[in-house]
């Protein structure tokens, strides 16, 4: 919700794919319009649209653009091309590979120009009405693991605006507060890019959900002073036998409730699982740039959008994205098709046929 | 060491205290004096000195200065003042409380007011060459904790800036990077004050030994992933019983120290002992501004100090300063006495008789 509206994330219309600029929330909320394939591509590596469903959808928008651009001599050439730049954006994240896969797929099936021009925008739509779809659903079922007045912990950004609409670990928070439910969100910060605080904490006020942004490093004491009742997180990317790779900090904070006893629910839709991917020691991490540690972006006192260095000058940062959960911690998989265990046994009933 | 020099955070001359302007490393290296009693409490409670036996030897200084600045005419009661001014500062570290009282003593022990003021400034110096010389011998103890080799993770900054010379928990590495060993030492940033990436690491760099500044949220995967050899922590209390106060995050790294079967040492003078504390439980935990979640300080590319906000705008922050570590997490504690067990009866052997 932004100003008591619905508002998506990811949307195409003709070859114009519409963004909001997210580095830029919670501060100002400017939309970005990609004209091309290679606009959306580094739109997704430069993180103007981030989250997994986001960039699944913004992948397939991509796709959709690139068999628009594509000229009739050349296409299969091009596609190819294309599917690989978009592809090569963020190494980690599945709903961008299931995205760009979906549309290349509805590409190849059909014979002439038009058709194929016709099947990829309506598969890249297909993948967003999905995304949004799934992620409503998720609320849905997520919605019975909180009580009312339940104190609830997330970390970084998987609400609306990792995902076409509604989000997927806020998700349940969103259809809890429509029922009624009074609820409190503890919203790391999330360092080095600071979604919790600026991302999170912004989806929970326009919701008018109660809240409170702590620094990463204070929700263990949190937990031991028994003011956590549950933990819901994202995932980047689910492999088959549970384990979840997600924003780095999500193993630190499973291992914690964990010690705390307090459940730590992993939502995703099922399109975020890769099935081919056996354990999360396959899942390849991304490591960033070391100025995302060393400086911090934000507004200044006089309106601007600029970073600072905190760090000391000459000493090297390491910057990996996410880390991997094992399953073992993780107490329950909210999807769309309701909450399942973290193992190969449930996960292997939601593989599509 | 700042340019291959030996420095002391906090020195004594006359009436003029003379500090490191700490919120601004290590962009500038700033000295700033206080003249009263009066500058040098504004000058604890903004954080200007930092860390546990700094302002233990800048509260006795305080004390000092009260001394100098006294009127032979209601001594006593200007005295009285200057205390409560200088313990209202900050409520968690104990060496604050120890350097006040003791100066405090020292006056009363003496019966004219030339007598109490010498005493004064004589009990100020002791504090702080004291506090020196427990740092080095933390050193010495500390140093055979650890191997050739080793990858030591650290959480906020207990070095030399810390304290008045040398440091605690950075003591041993500085011991062990002088007989030769070589270490690479993972520093965590420490929000929301980031005294791990501008002064933990700033420290380092200035001795020449390897260094990563890492985001408070790597640390746990890093520890899965076998790169942490040992944890070595600061303290700004340490109850009777072994329990420890230290920086907002030091329970959580100690709970990840735990889980991957990692040393979790803390490094403390004996003057961090708070005897007459039973537990961790009956030691007050400072609240900080919102602001320091908010913002972050740091120096824009035009090369001003200024700040920036990530936080989205109205979200309330909460800003507990430190956290408490129970014994049953803590390996052992590095003291000038020795390394001893973090529980009631080696502690009480540390009492000052």
């Amino acid at each position: 919700m932004v100003n008591g509206q619905h508002c998506r994330t990811v949307s195409l219309e003709g070859i114009e794919l519409t963004l909001i600029n997210q580095p830029r929330l919670p501060h100002r909320f400017e939309r970005v319009v990609t004209r091309s394939h290679e606009e959306t591509a580094e739109a997704i590596s430069t993180m103007v649209v981030r989250g997994a469903g986001a960039i699944g959808a913004a992948g397939a928008a991509g796709m959709a653009q690139a068999a628009l651009q594509a000229p009739e001599d050349g296409f299969e050439a091009y596609i190819r091309q294309a599917t690989a730049l978009l592809q090569n954006t963020r190494p980690t994240a599945q709903n961008l590979f299931y995205g760009i896969d979906r549309v290349r797929t509805a590409i190849a099936a059909e014979h002439t120009l038009v058709a194929k021009r016709e099947a990829a925008v309506a598969s890249a739509c297909f993948v967003a009405d999905e995304d949004a779809a799934c992620c409503e659903q998720i609320g849905i079922h997520g919605a019975d693991l909180i009580q009312d007045n339940a104190q609830i912990a997330t970390h970084c950004n998987a609400g609306w605006l990792a995902f076409v609409d509604w989000g997927s670990a806020l998700s349940p928070i969103y259809a809890a507060n429509r029922q009624g439910k009074r609820v409190h969100v503890w919203v790391d910060e999330t360092r080095p890019r600071s979604q919790g605080s600026r991302l999170t904490a912004w989806e929970l006020q326009e919701e008018g959900i109660d809240c409170s942004i702590i620094a990463d490093n204070c929700l263990g004491s949190l937990m031991r002073s028994g003011k956590v009742d549950l933990v819901v997180t994202g995932a980047d990317r689910v492999a088959a036998n549970g384990d979840v790779a997600n924003k780095i900090g999500t193993y630190s904070v499973a291992v914690l409730a964990r010690e705390h006893g307090i459940p730590f629910y992993v939502a995703a839709p099922t399109t975020t699982i890769d099935h081919a991917c056996p354990t999360g020691e396959s899942i390849p991490i991304e490591e960033r740039a070391e100025e995302e540690v060393s400086y911090t972006w934000g507004w200044s006192d006089r309106g601007e959008f600029i970073r600072v260095r905190t760090a000391a000058p000459g000493v090297r940062c390491f910057n990996p994205a996410f880390d991997i959960t094992p399953a073992a911690l993780i107490s329950g998989l909210i999807t769309e098709k309701g909450i399942i265990a973290p193992d190969l046994e449930a996960i292997r009933t939601l593989r599509p046929t």
